[in-house]
């Protein structure tokens, strides 16, 4: 992954690169912790050769889990990064187009690049802190 | 529904975090309101247990009516506030993930919160005004 | 295509206006180019009443190409502008949402407005230059 910062005041914004094998979720905590980012927007498109999503089950309290085990172009890619037990934490939802472009998507575990995945980060000068929320059973963001 | 500025310089940017049960479109527009926000870019992500969505058929000007009445994935949420009849009017699209990763979407007339709603309101010191085209039948974004 | 400039600094954010009949691609290029951008992120929503997009095989390193002929939301637009050759270049995918609500989406060659797209436009003062990789047959952005 390549990192160029667009702009420096008053907020970072930056254009991540990721190329063939980089792993996304990894590759963005990585990126957050080393330029102490600890609140962030993020978008993205490009392409995943594969991803693990998850589909969240209120009642259980737990994902559904699935995978696209195939290359798919990432039509959407939106999200966050806050900080949970100190750590960058990166919350991302995707929209994947199948090559016949049937869309699919879900919360995204993991996802891994094929040609190249383009993502800005335009990080807030704050700290945005997640908790587990018992009623949910999510890490929710402190208000 | 919590909100939280982010930054105040030189636009303001907040993020709403909208708890099970909060109606989003009502939300966003009451919010815009009491901030005075009158041009707004949103982004977000998170989950729905029901949304009424639309899609315009321009021959008939008029939208075209579904319901998503379960509980689903946001996985897309873009849109705008901008000002019609002098109160805010909030313009949403969205794309929602099913149980089984299957995406649907259309304009949002309404949605209601799941576990968690994640929404970046990047405001901007202008007013985007909307007014009625009769051509197609929608209130269009005064140039 | 009207435009209207929102924000003059630090950056530029412009929204642009599309009316019936605007081929996106080729009118937010245009637009790029008598503006100077060399960077910007893009984000809309709207309708197309046709879209030509394609989905990427890496090992043809080419595009699957497909047409959407039908009246569709945009459920998403995202994607950048940068430069290729000195010219602006215009990195789309889109999300669009059918009749029935059905998502399809890919790589956007070219899409024709319906009724409107309001698109935003977030210029970032430097130059992302993008170059042919021949390992994946695309051109990707320079680091």
């Amino acid at each position: 992954m390549k990192s160029r910062l667009l702009r420096s005041e008053p907020d970072r914004v930056f254009l991540l690169r990721l190329e063939r094998g980089d792993a996304f979720v990894e590759s963005l905590a990585r990126f957050a912790g080393e330029q102490g980012i600890s609140a962030a927007r993020i978008e993205g498109i490009g392409a995943f050769t594969d991803a693990r999503l998850g589909f969240y089950d209120l009642e259980r309290k737990d994902y559904d889990r699935f995978s696209v085990d195939e290359d798919a172009e990432v039509l959407s890619l939106l999200g966050n990064v806050t900080r949970k037990d100190g750590e960058p934490w990166v919350h991302a939802h995707v929209t994947l187009g199948r090559r016949d472009g049937a869309a699919i998507g879900g919360h995204l575990f993991e996802g891994h690049v094929a040609a190249t995945l383009e993502v800005f980060v335009s990080a807030v000068p704050e700290e945005l802190v997640r908790e587990v929320d018992d009623h949910v059973g999510l890490a929710l963001i402190r208000p």
